[in-house]
């Protein structure tokens, strides 16, 4: 981890983290290689059980809590779900509200944002506190006073394309993508001035045509190829490279796209379902790894991605690790995006057997079996499209060489049906029928994974899904929520539950921690999801009957 | 205290309890006796510094949060404002919901709802848990299962008639009022059977044409009198009498009822912003007292009703004791309504200098100084219409004898204007300016009162008003919340503060205590109110700010 820089004052060029050395908790994923794992161990696997409410902040929304604070000095930073009031900067001891940011959102953005109003938290460097907008405007806040230093357009939300996900710091650039893959947006990479909000460059994550790459589109289908790159990115200053992947290809059903089977051809639709390294100086792609060529199932390739460094052949090699939510769990170099291995990391995947390690292809199940094409149903397709994973966090601890998942054990039925693409409009040519439990009993679970042996240690099973993001802690210690509201701890060597909080709404947010004047805090957003269930039919109403809605920080320390 | 009976149990006729001997929490306002004081020491002055959230549950609303708990067993019931899942049964211990109540409320509905969609809790008695609904409708539910066991229809909430606050039991009837003095409603209160619902009484709190105390209205303007009954009751088995206030008359501006001046001759407007004990077996008035006769400035008379042993003259005099809007504290004698004593609770009021203990009627400020009428305005009258306390209840603490009263310390502008009735449209003819300060400085803030001295034993100011309602223990603590979100532990003899908590959102709602199992808990609604802020201008912008909208219950105890 001594790889990352770690500059964390008001002031300097640039801000980024070390896992290793923070105290703090400077950037979403707690450092710029989103490990989720703190090396505080003042709250620890024997005082944990004394963990107290210090104060509460309730964020003024119910719609959707996914985010992560951030610490910048003794001021944390949080969002709630996306309105005109949606960013508060407190007292990180006190909860005293120091400014709330006002932006003006247009009435009845919510037809553009798929999957609701969401937004994950900001991100920070040099007094500058980045806001990634639902409108398709990134915002510059003095960190002083909450007031707008600018705000520079990134995209047209009328085209179903909302930014939900803080902006990634990297070099001399705030990068951001954002969200369309499920209306036909054509996803890109956009590199700001942080001084100005100038955009310096934009990468598509689809190639235009007749550039390379457009060759694995049929027709004319890249023009609306999805691809977005709607969740957070990593930031390797070292190698100088920033990672994001990208979502589904646009429309869902995959004919459009190429061919109808799993013959795919030259069809892979790139830089769909793909991880992306990218050079921030120019936002050139460096390399790219696709995860799943020609996409028929919403298998988007957003979720974080994640830095160790792994015991590789003998060699600790800095490596990046995906729960792709087609159920592998990817490790790959970092340096040049070469293929160490991939595994399925939940039970019960079977639209692939495994993925073949010299082409770096998954090797689909024969027959189209499990793959949906035009009038051709594919049923009990598993993981089903949330993934064997979402877009929760999940954390590295470098101590225990643990990867701790919140993982979905569900499936679906899927046929690709006609139609045509409209602006601003769901653009997904399939129907679908996501209410299937999957095999066993159990709808997820917390999951510890080593990613070097690629095998499960522990798994604690949950008879809902949907659990929150994940914290580690070098005190020994996991936090998680549930959608029942529960914030446990968990030992993170055996998945014993230590202690428990009752938040009184469900947590799907990842917890953060940061050390001041020598206490160690624990902090976690709690607010049970309100779009997600009306996709889940039955399933759906056991998440809306697992707790009530909400919107609420709470910051626990030691007594 | 030891009028009031005590039976606490799941099954039993009635419910009602004793301040002196409960470690329970029966009903909305500790005992039917409305005076928020527990005999609990557990949490004391010594250690109440050490209180600790022991778990939460957010209410799955942002609106209006005035509820206060009841304890039933080992539940705990509350509500939020009102919704389609607006009531909540869970465990008192770990805050696990049981069940949820979802009745249908029509959409639109607010626009009936004077003053927000508000519920400030249920009742129970016999295995059934009564609540009354916006729609105009008291539903029993069972307390295993929330299942409907009735729903009685008292009135047609499109007249403007909302019912926000719990049922009173009273002997064998489940009785309560509506609200609609806004909406030119004539009030009424109605006795229901609370093992069937059927209406047993209906006691119309304005007299129809050529009833007794019709003549105290001019023309027929009693057929939208007002009088409204929308806050809680209070109850005296041994007397046999339940006590309601009543609103202000209908509409604001006096000269539609009257005349247009403080010669008022016969136009009091009876029952208006008045107190009538009713005997609750036939519904029948055994006596009434006016606070306000011909009211002009909106000032209700709905604070709840306290009761106490009061020494007066050498004697221990059972009495009621209101903190009315209009700034002044009553004493009356609980058997017969004769006026012990009323003194002004709070600086500044002008509008009346005092009570004449002869007439019981209030020595008017003169010359019309301070009673708007038709085109002639009022100016900086105190208090405004919220009133010198709104109805944030007050707690009496028989130990140290002090009334603990959340004040406000504002003033108004009002002019009479002409309108006609509209059904289900405000009816208040007059033009108001209502962001007035009141003098020295401050806006509100909790007060000490002596009832029997009536005067002031301490004070804590506050530069905002709207503070929460109050709750008082044995262990010589008073807890209340306030605007900006701290819930409050005070020394009940001096004010001091020992104890805050920031709950991050606005507190007007009134905590309860409860022991269970040896443990003494500490609960308060948290959630800053939406809809009064418009009324108050700037001052309401100041509301705003003071903390993020929010809507959770908050348990606490010592370590």
């Amino acid at each position: 981890m001594k790889l990352v820089l770690r500059i964390a004052a008001l002031t300097g060029a640039v801000l980024a983290a070390s896992a290793a050395s923070a105290q703090s908790w400077p950037v979403y994923g707690g450092d710029t290689g989103n490990t989720r794992f703190s090396p505080s161990t003042q709250i620890n696997t024997s005082n944990v059980k004394n963990l107290k409410v210090q104060w509460a902040l309730q964020l003024g929304t119910l719609r959707s809590q996914e985010s992560t604070p951030i610490l910048v000095g003794d001021t944390l930073l949080v969002t709630s779900s996306f309105g005109p009031k949606n960013t508060f900067a407190v007292n990180a001891k006190t909860g005293e509200v120091k400014w709330r940011y006002s932006p003006d959102i247009p009435k009845g953005i919510d037809q553009f944002a798929c999957c609701d109003v969401n937004n994950r938290g900001v991100s920070f460097a040099d007094g500058r506190v980045f806001v990634g907008r639902l409108d398709g405007n990134v915002a510059a806040l003095d960190i002083k006073t909450g007031k707008e230093l600018w705000v520079t357009k990134v995209v047209d939300y009328t085209q179903g394309s909302v930014i939900t996900s803080p902006p990634t710091v990297a070099g001399k650039v705030v990068i951001t993508g954002y969200g369309g893959g499920e209306y036909g947006a054509r996803g890109s990479l956009v590199g700001l001035d942080p001084a100005t909000g100038k955009e310096v460059w934009r990468t598509w994550t689809v190639p235009g045509a007749g550039e390379k790459g457009s060759e694995t589109w049929k027709g004319d289908s890249n023009k609306n190829g999805g691809a977005a790159a709607w969740n957070i990115g990593s930031y390797d200053p070292k190698l100088n490279l920033v990672y994001y992947g990208t979502s589904n290809p646009s429309p869902w059903s995959a004919v459009v796209r190429g061919n109808d089977s799993s013959n795919i051809g030259p069809y892979t639709n790139l830089y769909s379902a793909s991880v992306l390294a990218i050079n921030p100086d120019d936002g050139k792609i460096v390399w790219h790894y696709q995860f799943t060529p020609h996409d028929a199932w919403d298998y988007d390739g957003v979720n974080e991605l994640v830095f160790a460094d792994l015991p590789i052949e003998g060699k600790k090699v800095p490596v990046i690790m995906q729960a792709n939510r087609n159920g592998f769990f990817y490790v790959l170099d970092r340096a040049n995006g070469k293929l160490l291995s991939a595994k399925q990391f939940v039970d019960g995947v079977n639209w692939a057997t495994g993925v073949d390690m010299k082409t770096g292809m998954p090797i689909e199940a024969p027959g189209n079996a499990k793959r949906p094409g035009m009038g051709r149903k594919a049923s009990n397709v598993c993981p089903n499209l949330i993934g064997a994973k979402n877009w929760m966090p999940m954390s590295w601890d470098a101590q225990t060489g643990l990867v701790y998942i919140p993982t979905i054990n569900l499936c679906m039925d899927m046929e690709g049906i006609a139609g045509d693409y409209k602006r601003g409009q769901f653009f997904l040519n399939v129907n679908f029928d996501l209410a299937k439990q999957g095999a066993g009993g159990y709808m997820g679970g917390v999951k510890a994974w080593d990613p070097v042996k690629q095998q499960t240690v522990w798994m604690n099973k949950d008879d809902l899904f949907y659990s929150g993001g994940m914290l580690s802690t070098a005190g020994g210690v996991v936090f998680h929520g549930d959608l029942k509201g529960m914030f446990k701890a968990l030992d993170a060597k055996t998945g014993k539950e230590l202690w428990h909080f009752n938040t009184g709404s469900g947590v799907t947010a990842a917890p953060m921690t940061y050390t001041l004047d020598g206490k160690q805090y624990v902090a976690v957003v709690s607010g049970r999801t309100l779009s997600i269930p009306a996709f889940f039919g039955p399933l759906g109403e056991k998440m809306v009957d697992a707790s009530p809605e909400g919107g609420a920080l709470f910051v626990f320390a030691l007594n």
